[in-house]
């Protein structure tokens, strides 16, 4: 029987009741396909910070690298907003992702079918469904790479470092195209190559690996005109790969479109096996410790782990069944609609034990 | 009687159609308004490549810098898409905006209340109106930093920096709060300082500018978030200002919002009054010499001209006007809806001046 070893890292605001409701899931997935989780915490955000002082103590990156995965709540809050930027509950969740090269992060952009009424686009341009992967590079470019502070013309200005090398666009390109094969075979990746140097080397790369992929069908777009298709015709898109910061931009235009915010998981995954799930909402500190907060998010990020971590894709696709029946009645307050029942978050994990 | 000197850059695709009609438009509100409109044409983009070798030479240079203003059509196609980095055209459009020094991009997202049906996002968000302006930085930023290509680990990468100076952001911070004071007084700086080091430098730097704008209710958000808000409920913005790379993903994200993108204008200012004027939209080879162009974002963006740089603002609201009256019944094949006739660009371009 196996038998995994999770880091929950809950985090600040409404990250533990969130990750205390996936917990209860995940035991019940357990039990039912028949393999054993032992828990470990750790601390990671803001609670580290006031706990420790740093938002990445190396304690955490020692059990998070011990560990089968590691499960991450929310991190951040407006108390830790007056930190020195490299002491932000930001720098912990960066600080993590590089420590555990988790260079590839996952962010599906779905529609759950009881919910899509929900999305800010017109029906007739969603046409009731969407299922994009966004593959976003995730310990690369410019959120990695050197910057400072210098003068021009005795001035002062600052600077950031954008870069990619071979390797690292190899390997995210790699894996994009190894989703796209599961999928439906198309895979678009998006770039400023008509004007960053970065970008035509992003781009040359990912044209040779795309040799490797004969069936996938490749197309290449420019971040602007990828911003507005995806408000234009969300459904013309399966699988997008790019780089750190258009990722990071066009994964949450992408979530806001399926209009589930409150329901999308992540996965930030490494060379090895192992990774690290999570939500992609935030830590809500204004609803945190009411007891309203929608744990579905985390609960699919569970699903996510079970199949891209623990080889475990029965428990998975049990546990998005179960989400998505619970939904038809049963909704937290942040995606209620009349005509359904209106539960609370411990209710919402109950309900999905329930289902599975 | 003024006169002014205009330079046309028409450019490649549908540009000289478009441009054709908005210089029509002109002359009749020259007429009308008592100035008169000395033109002079000079080559950017593919066509300056084919007749001189180079997107932008130097003569179209010299001949902007004398100028009043310059009107551009569009630049680009697939017959040049082979041609090295540095002498796309989209370089030459690179060159004439740090050549002329025009550091302020301003586009806004305007819904038109005959096209209102035509945004993506559902009505009730929308809420039948939408006025935003995008103030973007348009000659600094990772568009004109160094770039290069470099070894990482003995392997090949690759380099774009992204750098702003104090004085850079004051002037471009200066041009938002200008046009915010101008409009609902409201302005959202949009930036990734919980990243980035530039973007740190933006936000101080923003902050000690409002100080000398007090009625200015200013905010910040970080450029994922505003790439979601921009389809969550657009009508939180009022200006938004920003870097020149995040402002190209969001302007072409909040156009296609807005469902007009066929219709939108822009304007690029220096520290001078003289300035570039073009639609926002391609130069749609595709459809380019069948006469079946919309002239009039083109047209729009004379209005612009005649606000921005040539002092005729009465002119200039005449323009825009007219082109509202005229959409009620006509439209070109992009905006065609039943029940309006469909002209064709040179009908559409006559019946604005009709209706001046
Ligand atoms: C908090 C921030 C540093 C982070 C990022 O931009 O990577 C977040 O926006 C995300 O997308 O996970
Ligand atoms: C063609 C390209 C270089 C240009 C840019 O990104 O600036 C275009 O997208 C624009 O927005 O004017």
């Amino acid at each position: 029987m196996a038998d995994y070893k999770i880091v929950l890292l809950k985090g600040d605001g409404i990250g533990p009741e969130i990750v205390n409701q996936a917990v209860k899931v995940l035991d019940k997935a357990s039990e039912k396909f028949n393999f054993t989780v032992e828990y470990d915490e750790a601390l990671l955000g803001g609670c580290a910070i006031d706990a420790t002082g740093v938002p990445l103590p190396d304690e955490t990156v020692a059990k998070c690298k011990a560990a089968d995965s590691v499960l991450l709540g929310a991190v951040g809050g407006p108390k830790w907003d007056n930190q020195p930027g490299n002491n932000r509950p930001e720098a912990g969740l960066l600080g993590i992702r590089g420590a555990l090269g988790l260079f590839a992060n996952l962010r599906p952009a779905v529609i759950f079918e009881p919910l899509k009424k929900a999305s800010p686009i017109k029906d007739e341009i969603i046409g009731g469904s969407l299922d994009i992967m966004i593959v976003r590079e995730l310990t690369g470019g410019i959120y990695f790479g050197k910057r400072g502070r210098t003068e021009v013309d005795g001035q002062p200005a600052a600077w950031d470092t954008e870069q990619y090398s071979v390797p690292e666009v190899e390997r995210i390109a790699r894996v994009a195209f190894d989703l796209a094969m599961k999928r439906n075979k198309k895979l678009t990746s998006v770039d400023k190559a008509n004007v960053l140097e970065s970008s035509r080397l992003w781009r040359e790369t990912v044209t040779r690996i795309s040799k490797e992929y004969p069936e996938v069908e490749l197309n290449y777009m420019y971040v602007d005109n990828c911003a507005m298709q995806l408000v234009r015709n969300p459904g013309q898109f399966d699988v997008i790969v790019t780089s750190n910061i258009f990722g990071d931009i066009l994964s949450d235009e992408a979530s806001m479109i399926s209009g589930s915010i409150g329901m999308l998981a992540s996965a930030s995954l490494s060379e090895s096996k192992s990774g690290l799930y999570e939500p992609i909402h935030g830590s809500a500190p204004d609803i945190a410790g009411l007891g309203i907060a929608n744990p579905l998010a985390t609960i699919l990020s569970v699903a996510m782990m079970l199949r891209y971590s623990l080889d475990q894709p029965q428990a998975a696709d049990a546990i998005e069944a179960a989400v998505t029946k619970v939904l038809e009645n049963n909704r937290t307050p942040d995606i209620y609609e009349e005509g359904t029942n209106k539960v609370t978050c411990e209710q919402m994990g109950d309900l999905v034990c329930e289902a599975l």
